[in-house]
């Protein structure tokens, strides 16, 4: 298979017992990207090259930039910049005409770092804002969740080539994947799907499957998102626990059939 | 094993072949922890509890918040909060006398987000920037790096709890451990490391070790405080290879003895 976007070749050292050999091998590509918003730097989110546009549209939601897309006039690569590599790692967002951002108000909700992505809030009652619990009819039977880690690996291109790339997809009540992306952030991978359905106008499906861990960052985007139920095939932490009670959401963890643990919400399961 | 500080117990409904049943699981603590500096919020990180004036120490110096421990004059669990609770999760930096933080140029530096924590850079020309190109001595055989992974492992208290923490080591250049660290984030777990060495006035020894996958930011965190080899049980990111590379880092990939890669100068390693 040829190294696609999402990889890189690299030389290597092998050593095997001691002894060393030129090799090749293929990594997972990881880039900055800086995200412009009315003319000015608002962030930069380290990421696999690719679906920019997508990864940047679902930033804005999940991130309490914007309250909706309707708020968004475009989302571009910079066409200005001094290298076509610089190029591909600008993209800016204008907003409708009449909005204005409150940079003040956005650099407090983003100067921030986290274990898994942004952490984006600049106090604790900020980190753990979120939507409106949940309250809706959403109901899986357990044999549908168990057949899902195989089917976004399915869609997974990259990860087997470099086991550096964390996967998300979206599915909808039958099964059915929506959308999968890939990146070396699981949170980022989460907001290419998320804003891939965007982009194309369509609703987010009720179920997030992610690849690794759970923590509070994924567990919020998907609150914001609208997804009901998050799962994924290794552990959640203490406080991706406490947020999905809160937000209403049913979390799922050690999603490796034929079992898996439900730490939130257990009743959108049947057994 | 009681639980400890980085774990805690959550009520589970656990389904087996269809059936659920209800259950207690162990789940890795994460909790958010704001960080001021000279009486200004500057920063939430998501953590694990526990090793907090040692992570936002190392933070202060992996960050480049400051330039070293020289210009702070304390590092403080806040005693003022409301709660209990709020006391634990929020940590003041306070600089020497005469001191005075660039807030604007901090906010420029940390306002951004990425895949494995901060990128912490506003700019691609800051996220690129490093440390002076090392040019040491540092030398050690390929059976030594070989043996750490599991040094690591028997120093870790709470993964096998919970498979949701991360460990980072620092070793010398004998193969010892000085000092090994968990949390949520790798990236925080090495900052904990680095900032408990920083707090007791000891150097960052060569040698540092991490679970999982290695991106940019852990290399960048690396060079920052001085170590010479990294290395990881997983993969390294095109990124962390280009840093290493630069910066003059030895970076170890796919640690898992018999065998492992050399992403960027293998010289410090001995057949």
């Amino acid at each position: 298979m040829m190294p696609g976007d999402g990889v890189r070749e690299v030389k290597v050292s092998r050593f095997v017992r001691g002894d060393a050999e030129p090799a090749r091998d293929r990594v997972a590509h990881e880039e900055p990207l800086e995200i412009q918003l009315a003319g000015a730097p608002l962030a930069v989110v380290m990421r696999t090259p690719g679906h920019d546009l997508e990864l940047v549209t679902g930033f804005l939601l999940t991130e309490r930039i914007v309250g909706s897309l309707a708020e968004v006039e475009s989302v571009r690569h910079c066409t200005e910049a001094a290298t076509p590599e610089a190029e591909d790692n600008v993209v800016r967002v204008t907003l409708r005409a009449g909005l204005r951002p409150d940079l003040e108000k956005l650099r407090r909700n983003l100067f921030a770092s986290s274990s898994c992505g942004v952490c984006g809030k600049a106090t604790l009652e900020n980190a753990l804002a979120t939507a409106a619990p949940l309250d809706d009819a959403t109901r899986i039977p357990a044999s549908l969740l168990l057949a899902l880690p195989e089917r976004l690996r399915a869609a997974q291109q990259v990860f087997d080539e470099t086991g550096g790339l964390h996967a998300a997809g979206l599915f909808d009540t039958t099964g059915r994947l929506l959308v999968a992306r890939e990146d070396v952030g699981r949170h980022n991978a989460t907001d290419k799907a998320v804003g891939a359905l965007l982009r194309d106008r369509r609703p987010t499906p009720p179920i997030l499957v992610v690849s690794g861990r759970l923590g509070f960052e994924i567990v919020q985007k998907a609150a914001l998102a609208g997804a009901r139920i998050v799962a994924a095939v290794s552990a959640p932490t203490s406080l991706a626990v406490d947020l999905a009670e809160e937000a209403g959401l049913t979390l799922v963890g050690f999603l490796r059939g034929p079992r898996f643990n439900v730490y939130a919400h257990p009743e959108r399961i049947r057994g």
